[in-house]
């Protein structure tokens, strides 16, 4: 717009909302900054929810990470909470609100910034709004679980839903000491994840004796009979399987807020979010949008998204702010950066994943590594699962995840900014990290993906995947040590340790393809180096015996 | 060179010589390669020294990373340790060795590595050889370590030189109990931070009982006499103090091994390693060089630098044998990306610092921010002391350094990536890192700076900097909470909190210039903006409190 505007109107002071107010302020001291917010708080760490109902935080008002009281002191913004917007005047400039009292009134604005959010999804299931249902968005909603969960011991929750929600409400109702249930209709927890890798918290959650049902979506939420010991529902699950329930978290996933934007005729786009343009500016010049309530671009793949992440809604708010009084920014779009601990794990992903790029298209290299966190001498060094997609031609980094007790935050923070950088795999191999034996290895997990795919480029090695077993008529062939062998091997397999394997040539076959693995894909990527030279057909399977096993367990 | 060379030779068995000529034996089977090694160790974890004398590590064969029995059977190398080589004569392609036996002989190469690494520094200072003066390069080094520590109980161990070595081994040494005394030349240990970083390393070794003189050099190593209760030395410094010493531990930085190299008439740069080209090969078209014997690009600076460091060895190896087997292949410099860790803090570093970029005459910005290592409202968060050099013009990042408790390796990784991209201070504040309460911030420590950074660049904000205090005509405003002025102020400050700014603005002049500090500089930074717009003139003392107090304790 270039002008000041007088008044700076934001619908919802949560995340992005709040940046862009407080934001605002430090651009325009005289400016009148006005916050709506529906519900009775602003600024609160959504985030943070799960670990409150599991104790973690221990008090509520940690959450509150600004109040309207702070907000009013320090950055003079005059927040109404419990105050809700009805309607955009988008002609006179006005918005019509609704305090919780009844009353009515309206307010001009020179510029509005709709933070609307995005509220849980709720599908059509029989019984999915009785009682000791609850969904994990707001403080309320965690209020409402703390005071059914007070009056329990040993009582049993079924989480409907694995994905971030679902997983952290599962481990934090599991430190309570609750019996958790997780029920999930897709054949993985984690979306985000490839199913191999998915497979490692799949893992986890059994051995936290988390009871987990996949590829079983819920049917009904049904009374409990007298036989039934259960004090909320019977989840009854499409298989039939009946899951008796004294709370039910609904973790389905969330639906951008868009009825205000809407109903002022403003554009929606396709996937149901507010649609806004390099500047998150909407078809009105007068209206901004930010955070779950709008269409991203996914950088990868370049299509407009939903990927409601409090990162990226906190930069929008910023960048609002800044578009608003004259410092035009772009916003470039969003990765997908995110993480999520559970238990001892921490799973993390960036960019496109592998079910991503095949749905729209793209080419792609998969990779799979499991190097150690820090260097494998000192000690504590745990295996990371790392899965490296990148573009066959230019050797683009196209997406990352990563699976492991360590490091893994590291890994994917680096990735990340990789990506953002648009490096290739050879920028990933040439990368310059910090190196002592408590933290990484000379050649770190990123530098050996960057080498690992460096080597995929040259045609030095092809790759099979977890998902081509077993081989059918190729050779499978493990050349780890008799010791590792001894304790399981994948069936079919035929064995040569990798240092016994010069001179144990005349045993393999030259007319047909050898596909060989190790523990983790390094010592068999060694094997094919030999073979290749020599003249034999193979590939290396990636991620080796670590992926694979991963999977079947 | 484009021709596959028959026999490779590699001068060196450890990290960027061993590197090499594993990746030699995947590029080409049938080819020979002869390591010759001086010492009786190949590809040994030359990082991991410390940690086994402090007992971290607890077998000594877990710093064989591998061994010339190893290297055989997997990569069919001809390893020949304790055997010197002693010329090249070039001409023929020949080098001349001699085995511990005595026994000289010749080998023909088609292509020569050198990897002949640095050696500790010993500079003339007399006395400096007495017996029980160790230093820390090799196995054979610290297995005289063990032997004199084992006869030990609170034994004085003296390290003179702050680096890393030095540090690391204070640490370890006092994990053995023993009583340790730091010496070190200059007024701060620790080169790569600049003086205010290092600081909170001066803090950290002084909590865990290290005694620590700093700015006073070593003038003599003297025998003790009857009275001085030292087995080994009395180490006596510039200043005259004498301090008894069981032993004497020299961390005085290394030199590059060019002997060979210079008698063979290899080009030699001023800064006293091998001279190679991008592809780094030396002024003979079939001699290249590797490791901490060369001299490489400062990337941030492009000054020929010395950088001794083993994870730009081990990439410099693997790309050696690339260029060697006719797969073209550049090294682009290095960027400096270390880390320690000192007790319980963490300290690392990237690219150029403040020093560094006075000394090659470089405008810059310097910003330091006190961030936490992931979310407050989330247990355990630690504050990171941050420190970010970006260059005025461009917002290019110049340069990082950290020190925390918590997360320092993770925001030095994604800032040595940044740097590597050239990635600007706008790239950093749009980064998308992995958010949830155990790992990070919605707005990352490394998104923080890049905000801040942006407030430099686009004029919002003036910085002022510790070692201007104290400030003298100006105003020096402490707008911290009353609760924390009153455990301590700087000297000099009045003081009014952020929340009454506004109220209060009749309080401050207008006809001086008004420094405002708080404890990390982010609420004086809320507070010049008011202050700005108020007419003041201002400006913001980055890091405020947590930096100056670092400086001052």
């Amino acid at each position: 717009m270039g002008m000041s505007p007088k008044r700076l109107v934001v619908v919802g002071g949560v995340a992005g909302g709040a940046s862009a107010a407080a934001r605002a302020r430090r651009l325009c001291e005289n400016c009148q900054i006005i916050i709506f917010e529906r519900g009775p708080h602003v600024s609160f760490a959504n985030c943070g929810l799960p670990y409150f109902v599991g104790g973690e935080i221990a008090e509520q008002d940690e959450l509150l990470v600004q109040t309207p009281g702070s907000l009013k002191t320090r950055f003079n913004l005059d927040v109404r909470v419990n105050t809700e917007v009805l309607s955009i005047d988008r002609q006179a400039r006005r918005v019509k609100v609704r305090e919780s009292s009844g009353r009515e009134y309206e307010e001009h604005y020179d510029a509005l910034v709709l933070s609307t959010g995005a509220s849980p999804l709720k599908p059509p299931i029989p019984g999915i709004d009785r009682q000791n249902h609850f969904t994990v968005r707001n403080i309320p909603d965690v209020e409402k679980i703390m005071n059914w969960s007070r009056g329990c011991e040993r009582c049993r929750a079924v989480v409907v839903g694995g994905g971030y929600i679902g997983l952290e409400m599962a481990e934090q109702l599991r430190h309570r000491n609750f019996r958790v249930t997780v029920v999930e209709a897709l054949p993985q927890v984690m979306a985000p994840l490839d199913p191999e890798m998915a497979a490692w918290l799949h893992a986890e959650l059994r051995a936290n004796n988390v009871d987990l049902h996949l590829n079983d979506p819920v049917a009904a939420f049904e009374a409990p009979t007298a036989a039934e010991p259960a004090r909320a529902s019977i989840v009854v699950l499409k298989s039939g399987r009946r899951l008796p329930a004294d709370s039910v978290i609904l973790g389905l996933g969330v639906k951008p807020e868009v009825g205000l934007a809407k109903n002022a005729g403003l554009e929606i786009g396709q996937r149901g979010g507010i649609r806004v343009n390099e500047h998150l500016q909407t078809n009105d010049p007068r209206i901004w949008a930010v955070g779950d309530a709008i269409e991203v671009r996914d950088v990868v793949t370049g299509q407009w998204s939903l990927i409601p992440l409090a990162g990226p809604a906190n930069r929008q708010g910023r960048i609002v702010a800044d578009n608003i009084f004259g410092r035009p920014r772009r916003y470039d779009g969003t990765l997908g950066t995110a993480i999520l601990r559970l238990f001892k794990l921490s799973a993390g992903c960036t960019g496109a994943n592998e079910k991503c790029l095949q749905k729209a298209g793209r080419a792609y290299h998969a990779l799979h590594l499991h190097p150690n966190s820090h260097a494998g001498y000192y000690p504590g060094a745990e295996p990371i699962a790392l899965k490296i997609l990148f573009a066959p031609d230019t050797g683009r980094l196209l997406g990352a995840q990563a699976v492991g007790r360590d490091g893994v935050d590291k890994r994917i923070d680096v990735l990340a900014t990789a990506l953002k950088a648009g490096m290739t795999m050879n920028d990933l191999a040439e990368l310059e990290l910090a190196y002592a034996p408590p933290y990484g290895s000379a050649k770190d997990p990123v530098n050996l993906a960057g080498m690992a795919a460096q080597n995929v480029l040259a045609g030095d090695v092809r790759l099979a995947h977890w998902h081509e077993l077993p081989v059918g008529d190729a050779v499978l062939l493990d050349v780890r040590r008799a010791d590792e062998r001894a304790q399981s091997f994948i069936p079919g397999s035929v064995h040569i340790p990798l240092d016994q394997l010069r001179f144990r040539l005349n045993e393999l076959p030259r007319d047909k393809e050898i596909i060989v693995h190790c523990l983790s894909g390094q010592r068999s990527y060694y094997a094919c180096r030999v073979l290749s030279q020599y003249g034999f057909r193979c590939r290396n399977l990636t991620g080796s015996y670590r992926t694979w096993q991963a999977v079947k367990s």
